[in-house]
């Protein structure tokens, strides 16, 4: 009731200070942003304010900030984890009016953004000064890059070009009790300690994002692009580890199971290797000579560990329909089953063949299809789980054989995430990974930064901790003093 | 008075439970550990603990804690800033004896090492796997690498492979209380705040290492380097630019100048090309294929802006003697003046000429001879300003050319420390760089791990803040609200 009346107050002054034009204020409009790409959990913000100017957020925050009432911030709305799920009794602040690229600094291989400019658009900008912007994730042409630094995005090419912390230098922020600060700059790794990191994938958490400084990559001279089909995902795992082995980074490796693969000719006529279980997309770029050598070699290990067909793209045209095939992946699976999940983990890369066959016997026994596509060289799983949510029971029974994925992949040492963030959907598995005491100690580095817990609560930590205890000095009464972590002595 | 009390405390409780064969208490042994590579501060610890075991660190920071005494880490003791200086009254923790290597794991390319393990050891370990350790700074034949890991080194090859930050993906950390922590692991990226990133840097702030989880990388097919004579630094700086703005990444390139050349001819008689004003040494390396077409360029370059001289090395001995010149630079100097300072900063590659132009004029202005070594493809400077410190007032002026070469690369938007730290050394320069609300945040941190600021305390901050303070809910209460960091709006 005290956040209700508070977002009242929140709503009236923001009407006089940035004017009903850039607020949404009827419920049936506000209810166009109640979820993001993870379209099961929904909730209808209690305002929307479409930002127009750094400023504009500064104001908004200020506004919750004072008033105690929680706000989120939301890019194109494209996350898969639900991290820009809104509150009820808050306020949304929606970046997509600001779309500026700020400047384009060839010298230093810096680019300035604001936070609601596509991913592509950057790219499409740089390229006429043969630059582009590395992190690619499959929805890069809607895709903001705030919302790239708030989850840490990656992509099929972070194998070799990394997440997108690797690609930011700088970052103004609105710290959620209002304050405006940069962290960072044009200059690589500044002395003291490294917050950057820290807010880059801490998911809105830590505060809004008004600009960002990202580094610009060079474009390749060369690209050549093969699809490989494989008697099954084995094969195909063992040709993976044996490209990488060799000392070989490819800028992308995609693995698509026969599910997959079904899915995605049902879509887009992709026509891939008749009969395959598994097909590899292998993609190497650089200087042409490098990129000739190494080529040969991936040839030969596909050969060597099975492959029975080889396609090379001759052109960017078969370059384009290779990677159709594997972009349309996901939304393909709506063309074999009435619904699905998608999964996000990870394990080492030298697991796969034992992870995968431990899913196809999880599918087996509760009886529920996984189709798999995924980043093979760096052994990021995006399971489907398909159910069809008519049948009783189905929906459920996928959500288990997910959580037993993510539990898979924790016990081979891996993640419950790649590249999706954990939101307000994977909060409730952080503890699987996390001892009570790591996450306090990430929840006493938000403290210093969000006092009230008012910056896109309850995402992330699946208990929120109440800020202005000091951590005692003896064993035991320290947040990081568990045995459960890693009490070994 | 407390904490010499309290250290005596200490001592007894250690020698009961370590044995006395791990301590040191006679004060001409402690003296020898009085300081780091950073020869001109020193102080002579209270106790001084050989850990054998991770599991001693723990004993001993837990006693240190119970009484409220500092403890200082020190690995090799090679650092330039400062960072293991002891405290008189505190404990140095050497970790000298934890050299074991505990794994190399080939398949995963990761290797976990004790922090006491030299940077070298490692990589000639993993050399028979077909891998190496990247981060190579100049002390590589016998710092450590949990000392790499304090201070984030670098090295002549982070222009292409990055700092030790890039390389560390999981460490076991006894905290300031007492507890021993897991951070990351061997998989790359885990959800939630990017603590690693911040531990790694943190120069013993915010605990000691027991054990370090690295990358190991793919020894490269082919090396291929030369040394360019240039008539001036600028030309050699151009050269640079042209070389890196091609797209082509070097694994190093280095500049040095007249000064620095005859410090190193003086010193090893390297017979670099005489008459140079400055000298290139780039080095490629990466597939064969790749390596001799960018070669190549290499040498175009050089020759388009000006070299007069280019040499290739034939073999593995002529590249060594090339750098040899290069390495034995700071030791070199030793030749040619009494006494000299080494400095650390970074400025944008684009600000090279302008920068050493200025810090020519502040060396004519002052009557002070400076020598200039440095990363030139990555802006990392190292001028190295020479002294007769039995001449009154040599030494004053060479510290204010010294402090006024920072301020130099700080307003052309650089750094005060590329890869040597902070340490006791450079604190009082923070406030140049960082604003008291930017430290104040560093702090907070700081003290959610520390309460009690007795982890290397004095390094990195220039004013200790007391921790327990809540940040305010408003504008201006918060520790980040200040007009000096970034208040633009």
């Amino acid at each position: 009731m005290g956040q209700q009346q508070g977002l009242g107050r929140v709503t009236q002054a923001l009407t006089e200070r940035l004017g009903a034009g850039r607020l949404i204020t009827d419920p049936l409009a506000r209810s166009t942003y109640e979820c993001d790409g993870l379209a099961n959990h929904k909730a209808v913000p209690g305002l929307v304010v479409l930002a127009e100017s750094p400023d504009d957020i500064a104001v908004t925050v200020r506004e919750c900030a004072r008033e105690g009432v929680p706000f989120v911030a939301r890019g194109s709305g494209t996350g898969l984890s639900g991290g820009a799920l809104p509150h009820t009794d808050g306020v949304l602040i929606v970046t997509s009016r600001l779309r500026e690229i700020v400047d384009i600094d060839v010298a230093a291989q810096r680019a300035v953004v604001q936070p609601g400019v596509i991913n592509l658009q950057l790219t499409k900008a740089a390229t006429p000064h043969g630059y582009y912007f590395a992190p690619d994730p499959s929805s890069q042409q809607v895709c903001s890059i705030g919302g790239n630094l708030a989850e840490n995005s990656g992509g099929a090419h972070c194998l070799k070009y990394g997440f997108t912390v690797h690609h930011i230098t700088g970052a103004q922020v609105v710290t959620p009790v209002g304050d405006v600060v940069d962290i960072g700059g044009k200059a690589p790794d500044p002395p003291g300690y490294d917050l950057l990191s820290m807010l880059v994938g801490s998911e809105g958490t830590l505060g809004v994002v008004t600009s960002i400084t990202v580094k610009l990559t060079r474009l390749p001279q060369t690209v050549r692009c093969l699809l490989a089909g494989f008697p099954d995902t084995d094969s195909a795992g063992a040709a993976t580890s044996a490209i990488i082995g060799s000392g070989c980074i490819p800028a992308a490796i995609e693995m698509m199971d026969t599910l997959a693969i079904e899915a995605a000719e049902a879509a887009v006529a992709c026509n891939y290797p008749a009969g395959a279980g598994a097909v590899l997309v292998v993609e190497l770029d650089g200087p042409a000579a490098q990129v000739e050598a190494q080529f040969a070699q991936v040839e030969a290990f596909c050969r060597e560990h099975g492959a029975f067909e080889l396609r090379v793209a001759a052109d960017e045209t078969e370059r384009a329909l290779i990677w159709r095939g594997r972009k349309s992946a996901f939304a393909a699976v709506g063309r074999i089953s009435p619904d699905y999940l998608v999964q996000d983990g990870v394990i080492p890369r030298t697991a796969l063949p034992e992870v995968l066959h431990a899913i196809a016997e999880l599918g087996r026994e509760r009886g529920v299809r996984v189709a798999n596509v995924f980043h093979a060289g760096d052994g990021n799983l995006h399971p489907l789980v398909l159910f069809d949510g008519d049948v009783p029971g189905e929906e459920e029974r996928a959500e288990e054989v997910s959580g037993a994925i993510l539990d898979l992949c924790i016990s081979h040492g891996g993640s419950i995430t790649g590249e999706h963030g954990v939101g307000s959907d994977k909060a409730k598995y952080m503890p699987r990974m996390f001892s009570d005491a790591d996450l306090d100690t990430m929840q006493m580095v938000r403290c210093a930064f969000d006092p009230d817990s008012i910056s896109n609560p309850g995402k992330i930590f699946p208990t929120p901790r109440l800020c202005g205890e000091r951590p005692g000095r003896h064993r035991g009464a320290h947040p990081l003093a568990q045995a459960g972590i890693a009490e070994v002595f």
